[in-house]
């Protein structure tokens, strides 16, 4: 048996939304859409084995197997594929692009048919809600009634917690991962802090960049910040320590601890692959995302059968694992089948993109569970 | 009894160091050098009851007491005073500045005499023990040949911890509190993003800004960086909340939530009086700071009579405890005298300006002892 996803394509679905575009919660409409998307594994006749992945902040539709010609798998490939906790020889994995991002669907770097150019900043705040609206026209589109399983951490988590709320119906499961139910102050600030370090790049020019080249150093230090909240203290020590990248004290004010080079080496890549508009617009929905109230999370009277797995990770500091603890009570609180785990890991927020083995195990008995609870009822 | 420090002055010390200059870790020379500080209470005829209070980056000379016409004291005026735990009625404190910053001592802004211009990166990189090598000049001059203490919290811990290593036969007793014995790649990288922040700013102008005027938003950037560090999750939490300045979403990028805007108002303050060199050439002597072997530290032959006192905070998340702890663990190891506190804080790092009353009742206790013990030998 083959053990990955092998040659993939990333593939597009267009939509109008309504005539004059998909309305958001901000109240401006937008649309044509474009949702870039891959698939992995075979839909079944009965339609009742697909699961959706959704990514973070910088991910993108392409989560597993290869695109032709390139040595790196999608970012979750160790965990989706043949005999893999999404095992590919039994379910048919879908995962979607957002909008607003970069990756192929469409945002801020996208034409504006109205103008000719690129949105810039006309185009429209987005939310995590209206993520997954356009998701969920995908999946109308796709032909499939219900969802064996969404899942995703971090940002993915998030649409994870969306799902819920918006479209209960459409799922039988959730998996949502070092996540958090409402962007707290602490995570509004690090965002804040990573959007005022592109803003203040003259090369931003208020976000009209397209043809001039984009905010290089403001993106790259953004992402630098962000570097640090993904890590731990202590998967710093063990990757870095102190170590300096000459041996020495430069006395100078160029990088010269590893620590340093590793940052200043991540931001640079970021801003080869990434639009800068795409991260003040995604950051932004993250900071407005708020279910932490029952009313918008669980309303009462909306029937919801979903089943739960949450998982947190122990040294996660950006979304630590008393957040994953809240969703689990309001769960319970609503008497909903939910099991949490915490897994013991020094890799920091990563880990749910790291820390795979364990991770890995808990996917598969939980979906192996669902999927086998539908079939014989 | 009064129960402040009342009108203070900053005075100024000037030295040549040696003929040409103060020998700086670096191998280059730095002089003449001034040094500002302040001082509170009386010098004892027998010299015995001084103290020097030693401050975090951005901190001044100016700890206790009031400058002519201000309406704020300073920033340790609750530790220090008439009955506080300097108590100024017993003890005679002295509070210096830092060579390398821009609060009276010399720094990059100040003027070099060999070219009639601010030194800007011409001034040559320090670190935290040529700091307390310019202290220890103070204390010669000032005649006083043994401290009854040194005391400080984060940077003007690490400051205490080098006069342990640099002249334990000039220090009674030592008070380092939410501080370390090096800084970790964590801590440096938090650092190396507040200077990329300033660098990355186009009005730095490689370090030439004097007379243009100073980077002022990559200034403001690193301190909003900074001030995410100095507070917690939970006491951001206390604070902010969730809380938005105009009652709903704006749907821009302009600071929305409470949290932001606290975080630009602290930036835009701190760029007012605080020089964008001095914030790269004080994270850098940060950085450099690593007394965690015991050669360095407590080298073996050399007799340590010192008591120590060593405070950290629960919810500093900068300065850890377990950082701490490696302190205490240490001077153990020397067998030497140690009273460890953890303080119950919510405020994160910024719980040794705040959470006074335990801190003030450990130290006055401290001091006590140590004092009465060196008056009954």
């Amino acid at each position: 048996m083959k053990n990955t996803v092998e040659i993939v394509e990333t593939k597009y679905f267009n939509f109008a939304g309504s005539p004059d575009g998909m309305m958001l919660e901000s109240g401006e409409k937008l649309g044509p859409i474009t949702i870039a998307y891959e698939t992995y594994g075979r839909l079944n006749e009965d339609r009742d084995n697909a699961v959706m992945v959704l990514h973070a902040l910088s991910g993108d539709a392409h989560a597993a197997g290869f695109h032709k010609g390139e040595k790196n798998p999608g970012w979750w490939n160790d965990m989706i594929g043949p005999g893999k906790a999404f095992d590919t020889e039994k379910y048919f994995i879908i995962c979607s692009n957002i909008i607003g991002g970069c990756m192929g669907s469409t945002g801020p770097s996208s034409l504006n048919e109205k103008t000719g150019r690129p949105y810039g900043l006309d185009f429209p705040h987005i939310t995590i809600s209206d993520m997954v609206n356009a998701q969920k026209y995908l999946l109308d589109y796709l032909g499939i009634k219900k969802l064996l399983s969404v899942a995703g951490g971090s940002m993915g988590g998030m649409q994870v917690l969306q799902w819920v709320s918006s479209y209960p119906e459409r799922i039988l499961s959730a998996i949502p991962m070092a996540t958090a139910l409402k962007h707290s102050p602490q995570q509004i600030a690090l965002n804040e802090v990573g959007r005022q370090a592109v803003m203040s790049d003259p090369d931003w020019r208020d976000g009209n960049y397209y043809g001039s080249g984009q905010p290089e150093r403001g993106l790259a230090l953004a992402r630098m910040i962000g570097h640090i909240t993904y890590m731990s203290d202590e998967s710093m020590e063990n990757k870095f320590s102190r170590k300096l990248k000459n041996g020495g004290y430069n006395f100078s004010f160029k990088p010269e601890f590893e620590v340093e080079g590793y940052l200043h080496h991540r931001g640079d890549s970021f801003v080869k692959r990434f639009d800068a508009n795409s991260y003040l617009y995604i950051t932004k929905a993250l900071d407005y995302f708020d279910l932490s109230s029952t009313d918008k999370f669980l309303p009462a009277g909306r029937k919801i059968d979903t089943r739960f797995l949450v998982i947190a990770f122990k040294s996660d500091w950006l979304y630590p694992s008393y957040q994953s603890r809240e969703i689990v009570r309001m769960l319970k609180a609503r008497r909903l089948d939910v099991t949490y785990c915490e897994i013991n890991s020094t890799y920091g927020h990563d880990a749910f993109l790291l820390e795979f083995a364990e991770e890995a195990r808990l996917v598969s008995h939980f979906l192996n569970r669902v999927y086998n609870n539908a079939k014989n009822k």
